[in-house]
């Protein structure tokens, strides 16, 4: 903790460690076992006085040049790239990666074991499931009427995938499992299970018809994919894995 | 201003306030009552020697790991998000205000009351007018055979708006008032008052058009806006509303 | 070297300048003539042990809140923006220019003369020839069926430019002084010489055809291009760009 400005007031679990040059502000609880990079300031104060405090689950990495704000409330092992941005007053569940240059704007939840890529962009108050997937550039945008004080935030269900460059209209609601396409739109009300591709966000088709030609490979996920996940979380995929597939199988059938 | 390093030959107002790990370079006039975040560069060097200082007007907000370059002249009431580039030799009106990310590539020209969010790139020699609003991902060319060194800058009018993901293509001049979609990219002369959509720019009608088909609201943009300019900006705001309805009327009567 | 955190085992060349609070970890050979910006990261650790060191060629100007990682073998004059990133085990020739906020995300292989704009995203595993342009929010992906652990990563030939918010689908082969135009998709191999355009990558004519009207000024590069090249890299570009025109004028032939 040399070359380090730890405000005396922070909470600090044990073997916390620090990068160098880092800024630790005093509305701060931070878990057991994390790390926190280089030019790093965690418990950034907002305006408003009496904020909740920053508290970050343990096990957390935190990589260099991060901001996170005090008064949001972050689940155990958040591993985050660099020069990311985490606004105040979010709920985020355990396991949350993001990628270098993403920003999460604030007052948003999201679920248990997402992955974002790099520059996505969380608008204010989006709600994000368990499980889900936001590729680089993606954009979740809440201003129906830009600029305006109307405020329509995305939601997007667990286990969905959002692709490269996608773009969430003001007031998306991505069912379960959904998938949206590289450099597609989508709006409205999008169904479980289903691909997403184009500007005008058509429907192309149920997420379990996709297949990579040259290998053969049926879409890996959730069933098969082996990333990285801890044991616990295995038994939640397969689950709603089920779930869902009923879900988008029920969709698909006329009454 | 422990752990921070100042040039001495810094011009500093009063009631300036630093973050952690600042570096303030010598050719730099601050204005009163700035406060610069954790970890910012202000004043960065250029290459050529004997340039302008950067003046930053009084009531500055630069938030942590902001970069602000030599050469610069910016108003007052300046606010950045975190990680923002302002390179050198742009002339910047009052009350800017920048998103996370956001990168103005220099010798610009930015009128009053502008506001960018995350990720908006503004090309070199770009001119934004008054009221101009850039969401996220919006990207201001200038070379229109890249790369070349053939520069067509692009000329935002006031109270424009360019939504998320929007693409200005190199000498874009979008009139007064204009409205140019997510997602959408203009190119060409943009008359006052008019929307663009799609990747071919199409006209898709008038701003006044515009509504929020749920609440039966409005384009409430600049009449109804009630974001917080301060009191002298209002007047502007109505006048200037007023001006470029009648130039859109105008426009769209035949002769 | 006051204020900044060198590691007493990192190898560090002749006339090599830093400026504030910089942070060099061990495992890193800095060439000489090199200067390295305020809030910089410089050889990164990596998650395994035992990594080759980040060697980083003579002459770099490295500007303020990089981050480089050990593991990457760069060429000589290495320039970047501010806010870059680069991973490890990258393969990086003489004279990369990087903008802000670009992220290459490592083990890739990257030519000589590369010049990247902001906000340029490298896939792992992409393959860049020599004299290749990438411009703003360029994205290379690799994952054909995300999330999965199939890769295909893209290459890129010699002299091609990627033009603004192009994406470069999984697997893409981009040939020699291809021109992919703004806001396009491509995927697949792109023939030598040749314009892709719009969402569905289509192509639309040969480079050599390319032409600014107002100017009548036909596409300058790369034979009338006149950026800052070293006197050494002018004859490699007169003899790339004939076997370029040869190869696209020979792929245009029937047999």
């Amino acid at each position: 903790m040399e070359n380090c400005l730890i405000d005396s007031a922070a909470r600090i679990g044990r073997n916390v460690t620090f990068g160098a040059y880092v800024r630790v502000y005093g509305n701060v609880e931070i878990g057991d076992d994390c790390h926190i990079g280089d030019f790093c300031v965690i418990g950034h104060p907002t305006a408003r006085t009496g904020s909740a405090p920053l508290r970050l689950g343990a096990g957390a990495t935190i990589r260099s040049h991060a901001v996170i704000y005090e008064g949001s409330d972050i689940g155990a092992k958040l591993e985050t790239g660099h020069h990311v941005v985490i606004r105040e007053g979010s709920m985020i569940g355990e396991n949350l990666r993001l990628g270098n240059f993403s920003d999460i704007e604030g007052t948003c939840t999201i679920g248990d074991f997402v992955r974002m890529h790099g520059y996505a962009h969380v608008g204010k108050h989006s709600t994000i499931g368990d499980f889900v997937w936001l590729f680089s550039l993606t954009t979740l945008m809440n201003d129906p009427l830009p600029p305006s004080h109307l405020e329509l935030p995305v939601t997007i269900g667990d286990m969905a995938t959002v692709c490269v460059n996608a773009q969430l209209m003001p007031g998306t609601q991505v069912g379960r499992g959904a998938f949206i396409a590289a450099g597609a739109t989508a709006q409205g009300e999008i169904p479980a299970g289903m691909i997403i591709t184009g500007p005008e966000g058509e429907i192309a088709g149920p997420v379990r018809f996709m297949m990579h030609m040259e290998t053969r490979t049926r879409h890996p996920w959730p069933r098969h994919f082996t990333d990285a996940y801890p044991e616990h979380a295995r038994a939640r995929i397969t689950a709603l894995a089920a779930e869902i597939e009923a879900e988008a199988a029920a969709a698909a059938q006329p009454d």
